[in-house]
């Protein structure tokens, strides 16, 4: 089955909001054996919705759009689809009653005209009970394309997406299976790792695609595969495993499938029955909002210390203030102060700092902008690692972040 | 002039990536006058990219491409533009100088014939220098339309806009002005606003177009228009703007245009000579890292605590535990001891503080998820504010950083 969404509304095409709809819609799609063959963003246009609900029919078999369904003049798509089906809107009671009951039990203000239009719909369309908004998703069915409209806050789309529009894809059609697995490789360069593994790249079968994803001093390369028996795909895919996991034994970091690396890191934390504290000066709490974003980090995370200024590193963390000044703030010993004093203060199992320059200007040290020391303090000692991060902060910022956790992660597994 | 954007990668269509690259494209064509008119997201197959990029010359004056033109095999936007245009690869000499003089300085590896084959390009193109990477931009003119393909990598692509493209553009076409105007507003739904200004929206002149665009407690109003005269435009926005204004009195936080709510308040800090520490439980690192993940916020920023752990609040922040016996350590005491005890630690002039439950369990408080209180201290003393924020984890956290950076905006407008 391929798919095409349509994202619609000016806020995108004018770059004022990124849309993250998209990549969530295509990666559930991903996961019950959906492609997504295109994504097309559009403006709250009336003729050129017309034009994309026209071209997406025309290609795929399934068109999930997102966006114009509030209960302002400029939100238009459900009177379009209206125009393209030839359909006219009817009252909904079920939808009424659904918004009645929102506003009177959490808008708790009365419940406006426009509101009520919102239970007007196509009357070709079946409902999708949207629990957590007043515009209900809508499932139309057209020759052999199915359309799903669906509003574009996001936790309204997704709670959609989960509730009722997989279940009923699955239901209806018989899927395939889609199978990808992602290695999440560190220190080689793209052209490098394809140079290494070019035999093994050739020797793929054609049903096995291979891509490259660089990011953040990282590639990721990923395994791609589809097909209707998922257990053949499984062994196919272990076999392929197999083939690369000894080139890559260097620089292979772990599966993606594992999670986001906070994630893994998290996981080995409450496995072994371990907590961390943090303290962040060039990180500036980047760190601590990895771990904390996830639900479930009171279990393993004591908190951060984000200690900024120079000043706050000597009064709150209690660095030594002979040694910022013999080493400089951005340097070994420093890193080292603060991960012991992280441990001690928040009494934790594992301290981990970060002091270094991210830019754009030299702030509080002399260090090169993208300078960067690491400590960990565990109950074995301490240690502090040297990197050079770049200038450019949101890249200094994530990679330093990154590598810390890698740092973490080996200390966990080797220390246990 | 009208434009498309191609994205290009498997891992945007599997939902692997976020594609942000859109956005900022849209958001800087805009600045310059171009209009946006679809972004189209599709795999790396031959046959898709020939069929989008000749349906974005049939409907656009300026097609921009990202993606595809990293080394490796899975990459093949430079020979499908070859293809499309009936043209050859021919190896281009400042561009192999390029990237062999990037490979002596920064990669310090043996370059591979991987990397040199960064540097064939299509006959027809003109190359874009990437300062940042080995794969060069390219500007293509064929009949009226002009095609440029960039790196997907976001930081060698915005590289290239900012250096090579806008200027480009801006030389080579006479481009109209394009105006946006966006109000924050907050403590009302998108429809009550509606009502509310229904006279001014219908009285809007045609030129001038209103969007609603709610999101996490606020709702953005934005007035658009374009045209060929500056002034003109601006005369226009600045009549809308007195009209709207007094409409939305009790509900507008701000104009958009004065950067996000922390620019704002990292503004005033700077503009008043104060100082700012911060002590975070429920939103775990999210507010310090709203502030540092921009340059300069060394100059106001003392540092954060985040205290997840309850003992930490006891230990490191010094609060006391009779009162977290007594009120819970999720209450306007707590918020209030916090606040405080981080303006001391930090020796700052401003102490904020955020204590809450964002799900999806209760963790060391039996406060309701989505209960969270906000602590402001100064040296005129310490305010506590109580909030409701809902049940959806990241949501929480988002309204809470949000609210308290209002918070902080109001408190140091109001006591200078």
């Amino acid at each position: 089955m391929k798919a095409e969404i349509i994202t619609i509304g000016d806020e995108i095409l004018i770059g004022q909001i990124v849309d993250t709809n998209s990549a969530y819609i295509s990666s559930v799609l991903n996961k019950i054996g959906v492609s997504v063959y295109q994504i097309t963003s559009i403006q709250d246009d009336k003729a050129h919705l017309l034009e994309a609900f026209a071209a997406a029919q025309s290609r795929t078999d399934l068109v999930i759009i997102t966006g114009g369904l509030g209960p302002t003049k400029d939100d238009i798509t459900k009177h379009t689809l209206c125009e393209y089906f030839s359909d006219e809107l009817v009252l909904d009671q079920s939808v009424l009653d659904h918004v009645t009951y929102l506003f009177k039990e959490y808008v708790k203000k009365p419940m406006l005209e426009a509101n009520k239009t919102q239970a007007l719909v196509p009357s070709k369309a079946q409902i999708l009970v949207n629990k957590f908004g007043t515009a209900p998703g809508m499932w139309i069915e057209d020759k052999d394309t199915v359309f799903i409209s669906m509003p574009g806050v996001p936790y309204e789309m997704k709670g959609l997406m989960e509730n009722e529009v997989l279940p009923r894809l699955q239901e209806q059609f018989k899927l395939p299976y889609i199978l990808h697995k992602t290695f999440l490789t560190y220190g080689m360069g793209e052209s490098a790792i394809a140079e290494r593994i070019e035999a093994f790249e050739n020797e793929l079968p054609a049903t096995i695609k291979l891509a490259y994803l660089p990011s953040l001093g990282r590639v990721r390369l990923r395994l791609s595969t589809s097909g209707p028996e998922q257990d053949v795909l499984e062994k196919e895919m272990a076999i392929q495993t197999q083939k690369l996991l000894p080139l890559i034994d260097d620089i292979f970091v772990g599966f993606e499938s594992d999670g986001e690396l906070e994630e893994v890191v998290a996981k080995l934390l409450v496995d072994h029955n371990k907590t961390l504290a943090i303290a962040e000066s060039c990180t500036g709490g980047q760190m601590v909002e990895r771990f904390t974003k996830h639900g479930g980090a009171s279990q393993y995370l004591k908190g951060s210390l984000v200690t900024y200024a120079t000043q706050s590193k000597i009064d709150i963390l209690g660095v030594d203030p002979a040694v910022i000044d013999k080493h400089s703030v951005v340097s070994a010993e420093v890193a080292s102060q603060m991960a012991v004093n992280a441990k001690r203060l928040y009494k934790s199992d594992i301290g981990i700092s970060t002091t270094g320059n991210a830019g754009p200007s030299k702030g509080d040290s002399d260090a090169e902008v993208g300078t960067v020391y690491i400590g960990i303090a565990t109950d074995k000692g301490v240690t502090a690692h040297h990197f050079m991060m770049g200038n450019h902060r949101k890249r200094v910022i994530g990679k330093s972040v990154n590598k810390a956790l890698e740092l973490l992660r080996d200390v966990i597994r080797k220390e246990g």
